[in-house]
């Protein structure tokens, strides 16, 4: 959690996943001043590095690793890959995400509303029929995890005039975009999911959260629609289609699958009026891989911990 | 466009159409304090009387009727049907349409944004692929009508970031919901219409709307995504149809047709990337025609002209 000391820094070379697109290391190449480009996998680093990527090899899980960037916002796996070296200092690309995520968001809470797919299939057999709505204004949309991601659903679900209550581990101040927050595990938030119309979790996986939403939480929803956001282990999957099942649960929208990329064989693919929309809510840009790059890159040449830093042992 | 005189009020029988609702007439009997029903088709009223309904019957088309409550926003059949009986005031419902027909807007464009057709058929083939998505914070819309519709879509649209330009006849202080407003037919007009992602037509039927959307204002558009919420006549179905082809037109949302409801056989639905809702997006609820028509019924009792009034010369 503390950034590289300048000395090694300005020695370090600066390596990249391949995954990483070359306008994306041009950029890279601009903010730090020296060249970068994939390592060599025969040969490990012999000086100090800086990597910026998705995944982190095993062999680059050296002492030598001073800083790793990720291109994405979840770095749960990154950590649970093996030992996080010693003093590296890790940052996450948030970009745009937390907007990002709220319009995925609001998008699917909208088309249920709207009838979306349904009204796409009168399309297609040109028929003409007039379908009901429902107002999402004057709703109740309890929002799990009340950090970055969390208060951009909750501010923009506000925004349209949803009454937004927030689940969160510690209760203090309350955050951006809901209108109140309730401990996780609290008689408040069973009643929050009794009212709810909507649950979405933005929860990242965590040891805490592993099978967060469990039979207790979904039978305490009353026909409720769960958002899922944040990371599919949070969901007891088997909990899900009981709920799914006996209609405590409306219905599901899940980005995300404790198994991905989810097979054709996968039993999420079966559950009832469930949609899976492959991991695709909070996409991060190149853009936003580069400038929150950039930002991590400023604070450590001022000697300052990145706000986008990562602390390595809570895992997020 | 005067409340009617207090005494021939005070005697008027009140009439429904048969398309009201049992829960309905009850209400509007608690509100007026008299029965009503519909009318006797075999002897029209002696007595002067109101009527509230969807369509307005030949043989009640006379002098006796005192007031016509529609239980729709567009007034625009009902006037085309047949003369307007001298002095008979008109109102309408509009209930929760400003709101409704909002989130039907800010829905089918963030339906687009985030794909939601395509990850639903990529759900329903059991096929995981990211899918890029598009944000609308930051982008352009052009909303045409500035009135109380077309200012509750620029303001839901507004809450979510989108910028918004109006389009109005009369220029004027800047309506609620938007950044500003340009004139219909102007040089801005047709600058916004190129600069804008989304088109979004609120517009009533009168003379001066009749094929408002011609090939000059769908040829100035570069890649819009065209809504029309409005009236279906206030499009040039052949023009858009050539510039869907064309691609100044990216893709149309058509909650309404010039024929109506459109038969398999219709043009409409062979049009390349585009949905049609069916008349969906400003569906009435009972409710909303009860607290209406109370309104109206107060202005009235108090000598005022209810603000649903329509001006049965202009349309609107």
């Amino acid at each position: 959690m503390t950034p590289p000391h300048p000395d090694p820094l300005a020695r370090a070379r600066l390596l990249t996943s391949p995954s990483v697109s070359p306008a994306v290391v041009h950029e890279l190449e601009r903010i730090t001043g020296r060249p970068a480009g994939p390592p060599d996998a025969l040969a490990p680093p012999d000086r100090p590095f800086v990597y910026v990527g998705d995944t982190l090899p095993e062999e680059l899980r050296t002492p030598r690793l001073l800083w790793f960037h990720s291109v994405n916002a979840g770095t749960d796996a990154l950590l649970a890959a093996g030992p996080w070296p010693e003093g590296a200092l890790l940052t996450r690309t948030v970009g745009r995400m937390g907007e990002r995520i709220a319009q995925y968001t609001l998008t699917w809470i909208l088309a249920e509303c709207q009838s979306v797919p349904e009204h796409a299939a009168q399309h297609s057999r040109s028929e003409w029929r007039r379908l009901p709505s429902e107002l999402a204004a004057g709703q109740t949309a309890v929002v799990h995890g009340t950090g970055r991601v969390g208060s951009a659903v909750a501010g923009l679900l506000r925004a349209c005039s949803v009454r937004t209550v927030g689940v969160g581990r510690s209760p203090r101040a309350v955050p951006e975009g809901f209108d109140r927050v309730v401990p996780a595990g609290s008689e408040a938030e069973r009643a929050a999911l009794a009212e709810a119309r909507w649950v979405v979790s933005t929860l990242p996986l965590t040891g805490a959260t592993e099978h967060f939403f469990d039979d207790a939480r979904f039978s305490a929803m009353r026909g409720a629609t769960f958002v899922n956001v944040g990371r599919g282990a949070t969901v007891d999957m088997a909990a899900l289609e009981t709920a799914l099942h006996g209609g405590s649960v409306r219905r599901a929208v899940l980005d995300v699958l404790p198994d991905e990329p989810a097979g054709p064989a996968d039993r999420a693919w079966r559950l009832p009026r469930t949609v899976i929309t492959s991991h695709s809510a909070g996409i991060t840009a190149d853009e936003d891989v580069v400038s929150d790059f950039e930002s991590c890159w400023q604070a450590v040449a001022e000697g300052r911990t990145p706000a986008l830093a990562v602390d390595t042992r809570r895992g997020y």
